[in-house]
């Protein structure tokens, strides 16, 4: 493995312990990848079933863009590498990582019918890239849920393709999904979208913007 | 003790301190099993009124099929082996965990009078043993608290007879069970029905489902 | 100092230390003692105005019941030394806490017109010294708040004695209060009915029992 | 580097990773600050940028009263390095800390229209520095966001002006500015606003204040 892998990996086992003691990655939910060369693609990928709590560097996977293993190492890559490598085709993005919150899942379906929320006028916003004031709204596009990992790649490139600003989006009943040109900045992608998605679920509880 | 005992024994204890840590185990509440081996059963079992933050291997019991203690440990079973052998033997389960969480308790309380709660068309539940796709309809039966743990135990085993798919079941404003093939496999159980209680706690909060 | 003090002021400075990080005492709140000898009386009490996430176990001072440090240590006793030293008196405890959680303080808020709050049918209720079933009620009372410490001292004697079956009480706007015969079951108590009292307000936010 | 500011950097790093962990630095939001001489200033401010739970001592920065970096360290500043310059001069603070938690996110959006939120008859308000008692009405004003930060600056040391007695003040949908003789009184004050501001925010969700 590179050096370019091993540091990688290290970072990303870093970050799944930080985010499962959140409870962002509770019950092997969720996946993480970063990008060590892009000619020919090489994304170090994290495994399948693997209790994030315990990830090690050596758990990693490098796998090539059809999502096949390149290395030594055994294991199954996640079930779905194949978003994981359409968004950092199609976004030029570093790094990808995708959670499981309670909030981001309580959003995504509170907002499904809307095909997306809108996140406005929080200075947590200037911490996306390119953003330069809380003066700014971001859509963050709910995409439905599906088993099948190829029909669901070409649904979030087409997503992907027509908002073109998004620093993420969500799948319905599922989970969040960010990405970084780097890993340090997809993690603070993450962070700041997770805490977007609660404090705007814990103000319509307040605002009982949702009631029924 | 056997090598398997003392592997099972460092485990249970780490899982302890970690949900602990998540408050699914305050004030000593909660127990934890694995087993060793089948003929004749021997369980790896949590003692009763211990700090489940501190629980240390050497404090795990050695129980035989009838809850007696079988290694020269002193100290006390838990008052609910009587069910972790029950589920033992009528799931074939490898390790029971059970849990005192917030939201589990809440649930099993609002929702008792339905005899259980149905969980569905949630991602998460893809982390359950055999579950293909989050268009899946998962079942919680709960059933009526009792401190008579025999006749508990005879609760159990009739409910686990008459739902033979479900995962785990809810004592009334008690707590959680779940089990798994495997202790990880019954952790991730865990951490996914919590989750996933939680999400519909909060979301009913939103949508007033519960509201009197 | 004896080796009783140094290891119970070990105990109480890892007790404060975890109940800062489930944020319990935030902002040098709260206080714990633990009774060293009962012929004089000599209590381990937590110094005034520390930051309970970095006590020390050499910060824990030594006093006698009247609240004067008995030891060669520097510092000030917090200042409601004296309420500690009337519940170890009344209800010979051997160990006493005091927390200002986020859930104790909103519920001692709603309830204090009914001079106290019910707590029933939780298993949870088991933890609590004594008490043999779930179907238990505990009488949490709640005391009128002031900075008057001889006169507080004086209503919490008569609020023991009114309630001798209570394993706790409530100051209103300012925190809970619970005891033990050691430290270790002074911690569960507290562990208890935070976790009780964090149900019964989410619960209600659902039931809406406290809407206006 | 002088001593002092090697200690005050320490300190700075210890404080930033125990909010981080507590989720209120999320996504290298929020800066913290602590005076290391007053004539010239020199205050250790933390880096635009940096991912507060990965912050080191030697990554703090020392910068003058213009908020021009006068040590050979390099990185930039946070930009509001000038807001915290003003809070300093106009108060005599040996520390100022700013927070973005999702409650004083949520209360500085719900009580913006009224320009500040009264936190009265806590317990905890007696943690604020020259608070005698729970019978206190703190005012925490309500400054309006902006990204222009002399101006913003400017209106800070207005509002310190016209309220004498706040120990810290909100910026809407931004966050929680609060300050201190010391490094652990200003922790201290911002473990207690945050405290408050949650609590009261859950309190309004039970009696719906707030109700649209």
């Amino acid at each position: 493995m590179s050096d370019t892998f091993t540091e990688l990996a290290a970072n990303l086992a870093s970050i799944a312990k930080s985010f499962h003691a959140r409870g962002w990655l509770l019950g092997t939910s969720g996946n993480l990848s970063a990008v060590v060369q892009r000619e020919p693609l090489r994304l170090a990928m994290s495994p399948s079933g693997i209790d994030k709590g315990e990830l090690t560097p050596d758990q990693l996977l490098s796998i090539d863009d059809n999502a096949r293993i390149v290395s030594r190492h055994s294991g199954k890559p996640s079930d779905e590498s194949l978003l994981h490598i359409r968004i950092v085709k199609d976004r030029g993005a570093g790094a990808v990582l995708h959670t499981h919150s309670i909030w981001n899942t309580i959003l995504s379906d509170l907002y499904a019918s809307e095909g997306g929320v809108t996140i406005e006028g929080y200075e947590m916003l200037k911490g996306l890239q390119g953003v330069q004031t809380h003066d700014h709204s971001e859509w963050l596009p709910i995409i439905e849920n599906s088993q099948d990992m190829a029909a669901l790649a070409e649904v979030v490139g087409k997503t992907l393709n027509e908002h073109k600003e998004a620093h993420g989006f969500l799948l319905q009943r599922h989970g969040l999904y960010s990405w970084g040109d780097s890993l340090a900045q997809a993690k603070r992608h993450i962070e700041i979208l997770e805490f977007l998605l609660e404090t705007m679920g814990r103000t319509s509880f307040i605002k009982r913007k949702h009631a029924i």
